[in-house]
């Protein structure tokens, strides 16, 4: 059994509230067990200089991510003179993930920056924050006039965490786990359970396919329940 | 009357929870009516190297603050190249504001960070962001072990705005009077009435002396009712 | 008696120079005794962008501070990567006391920077940058052309620094006093005699009221005698 | 068939040069097809801090990656003030990828540096700078005084990109095919063929598994032949 | 004797090659004995800010210097968040080389950037980029259509290191001379024989007169067989 | 006749005072005709790293430039988020001057700043910025205990404008020769008469060697004005 009772194929305790903190268009609480990452996504009629340029012109979606320094167990200082590595690689993830399931000629020429703010960190970040922000640009597309959000959404998305850890495949790693896991893995899929993104890391020794396989499955079992509890949330704003 | 049916001299409903978000060895969600500041407080070893270097060395605190892009009603960029000249003033008054109530030497060889992280602006983010600073302070120093609260500090510390909109004095100004107040005033003030900081900057018309004087009658008046939240949120842990 | 002679409210040698170094449409060298600022008023059609894409657009006033590396007894390293948070609040402090008396609809579409590089440096530099700054500016409007000084100035403005050093209250503050002093205020008024800015800080034990009234007649006394010599200074300049 | 010829689940004529520009210890000019990387494999006794730091301290593999401006068909600009995420995502994959076969500990306490230069820019710079880096690696230990390959390397690592274009899985895309690919896929893999990252992203419709098998199975092919090719270029050197 | 039997008025083996890496329209691989410097020349028509404003617009040249980490005998860190002083004064070099013998009206409105990459470095890397990048300039501008180089070319010009090595003066210095030579002087003149620039730096003791004029002798001598070489490579694309 | 009647060997009236503004251990305010440069030289035991680390530790002696915004007749921007490249061309220019007459080993290990501030430009500052600045090195090395002056210097250093305009080569040229002259020539010699650096440039036609020629005759003889003039300043502390 898991450190904390769950059988190996079993999520933590997934939340969204929507009436949350801020001023954002959209604005979801999302926890995955004591991860929570603040959602909000604001719209604006900015976009970026190459996306005006463009022959033909369309709407755009971005995405940025942050830990707030009192997230972690130890101090996380603050990105202020420059952004690293790891943090670039998250939000260009969290931002492909949701352009994956948008179409921008469809938005029309709005421009949403999701922003996915960690208030409390034990693994999973990254997952909570794609599986949250598609909840809160659903709500923000809501809040734009003219748009349909049933054109706007192609699909739904959602992402998870999966690894090995003591050579067992395990769903939704909390750090505790995600800190000796051997294979470090996430999943991004849509609702209808095509894949967006598929990453895989060896921490330690490589991994065969048959682990590989067995990762995948893992995956696409949570990322069923995840888009179930995100269409639960956005109750009559589900775009399709 | 003011749009909010608040007298001139009414705080806004102002509220401490210490059971809130993150890791930090001293947390607390400050709200001021919407204005809503997660205070982390976190302890560290690591002093800064001209503390390390002094004859006499001591503890350090210091503060940092920041805006989360969705606290506001139109999205504010996050500070990832350099650091604005707003949030750099405030931080520092957070930082010396602090160390006014604070022993460096009865701290002891301590380094702590409190982390001011708005979640939502609504007008005096400053003021509650130092208010309730000292909350995540004092339960910060009070993990620390062979730390004696009751020497560390030498008084409360909080802190509140002031100002003249439409030509009279009012208390703790929401967003909709600061940002057309003539006169925007922050005064920080000790557990026992006294100035530790006095900040005021005519906005428009410069102001005279009885101007001055109502303004900081106020601020007295809030700044005991501050007092007196903080000493019942820290309960056994008050250092006096 | 202080280590120089002076009495308590005595402000020390003060002289202006408007025939000095450089090539700006205003310039003025001001001592405060042995600190000493070269304030150069530039001016320029290149308005910021946010002030030309204002609906209403109007001139506009800022400034920068510095201090030259041999201005100080230790080398003062330069600000080459980024700019400290000290220098920040006081160009910040320089410009906004100068737009407190500048009708910036009336100056028409020009800006305006006052530049405050100090050669040397004994205290008060802030307070010393203030006073010289407005003179430059006045000059700097005499040569453009088709600017009615007398509608572009609503008032003169200069500023000074007091303190309480060894429990006394004192006017305008050399290094020797700044460095001991237990409250470092800044008091920026006009030529009639009301507040701009107010900014007092505790450096040691927090202040009580009538420390603060005490220090406020002494700012008044000294911005007064300030005021006389600026007008003398600019002679017909003068923009009342 | 493809624009060049080529079967769907062929290479593109790849080699290997040791003889190549610049005084690296390890250096070799990999090209596929035009793709043209220039790796250089720096040794020093100069390890990052942390690793200093470390209870066990052991030796330390990193990459850096970086294309000419004349490598690409429209000039690239350097990144001279910050480096862009993507290269940051590519030179953290390549660490991470020849680290996988390290025994850092077997190392000693060397830090090797490996460079990639990309020459010429044709689809697929990620992957040959993968695959040439660990030849330049091993030549680099192999100059290491003390240093036993066959325990330094527990495999080899080589790494390609395959993709779905017209919605026909193909192996090694050059640009002309990578630009329109629906789906980017790279996998890293060792001599051995077990899996060390798998990143797949869905440029365009998401893909069912169906496509993934398809892709890892092309994959697995071409990273045999790299293999075998890698093994014939470094010849004695093999550390196997 | 030199250290590799050269005379002191001898050249080191210098060889061109316009058949090279990468894509843009004017590249050249030069060497100079070991140092090998890849020159690209690209064309764009983005012009810069203060060229496009300028009353009397024309076309622009300048460029980029830098060296591979892999270059030299002890790596070298890229110039990442900065540009180095020395790599800042020999990219402004060389382009006001290039300029030099450029008519920018005749140009067009046409941007050309060359860029020296350094895949190996012994010593004369500035002379060996000034003499390849204008060989780059000419193929560069020969693509461009409607550009004649007759008009476009004033002259042709080359590069070449001078010094003072044990009293001796000598031509072409490696690294093994440059790094204890007395003098380091850099001449660049055009095929005509008249100078660009010369720069003549004492890095031990001071130099006279005699020792100046025993230098510039080399240097034009060395100068005329670098055009000559320029011309054959270049052949029908010479542009007198 | 040049535009202000000087004769074309010329110097322009030049003064140095050593009583001027600043806490620097060595401090003088030169000028050439308007253009003004205060020199200060502060002395520090803070050794740059690579000094520390020497085999053979020695003292130090750098510079640095900078122009005051108000010292041109359109203001000049601070350098505050990165050095522009003639800033740090001239301040690399001045530390390698100064260098060239210190013994490093003499003089102890003490490490020398000497700031260049321009307070006003009109052509030829960087060659006023080495004159006066070995005039503040040798004040600044006098204050140091048990510094032997005749040791530290090897000689004296100065350094002179020359060039070519309208065809006619001249000396020490003002900002309205310099922007039109066909020649920019610095060079910088010992007062013994031999060369430091010669910088020449080109720039409208290249030059030939006669007008090499008469531009080194009309340096020399200013810079043995100049010596002069710095012998008669420095009084006692000359060092020879």
């Amino acid at each position: 059994m898991r450190h904390d009772g769950r059988a190996d194929d079993q999520l933590r305790e997934v939340s969204f509230e929507r009436d949350t903190f801020g001023q954002a268009a959209g604005k979801v609480l999302v926890r995955f067990g004591r991860t929570t990452v603040l959602c909000s996504a604001s719209v604006s009629d900015d976009l970026p200089p190459w996306k005006k340029a463009a022959a033909n012109p369309s709407g755009w979606v971005t995405a940025e991510y942050s830990m707030l320094p009192g997230s972690t167990d130890r101090r996380k200082p603050r990105d202020r003179k420059k952004v690293d590595g790891r943090t670039t690689e998250i939000q260009r993830l969290i931002g492909r993930s949701l352009r994956s399931v948008v179409d921008l000629q469809a938005l029309g020429s709005w421009s949403i920056t999701v922003d996915c703010d960690v208030l409390e960190a034990d693994g999973g970040t990254r997952t909570a924050s794609i599986t949250g922000a598609f909840v809160a640009l659903v709500e923000a597309v809501s809040t734009i006039e003219g748009a349909d959000a049933a054109k706007v959404f192609t699909d739904s998305v959602a992402a998870i965490s999966v690894g090995i850890v003591e050579g067992r495949p395990v769903l939704d790693l909390p750090y505790v786990e995600d800190s000796r896991a051997e294979v470090d893995f996430n999943v991004v899929m849509t609702g209808d359970g095509r894949y967006v993104e598929v990453q895989g890391t060896a921490e330690g020794a490589p991994f065969d396919r048959a682990g590989l396989d067995a990762q995948l499955a893992l995956a696409e079992k949570g990322i069923g329940e995840l888009a179930a509890l995100q269409r639960t949330c956005l109750g009559d704003l589900w775009p399709k």
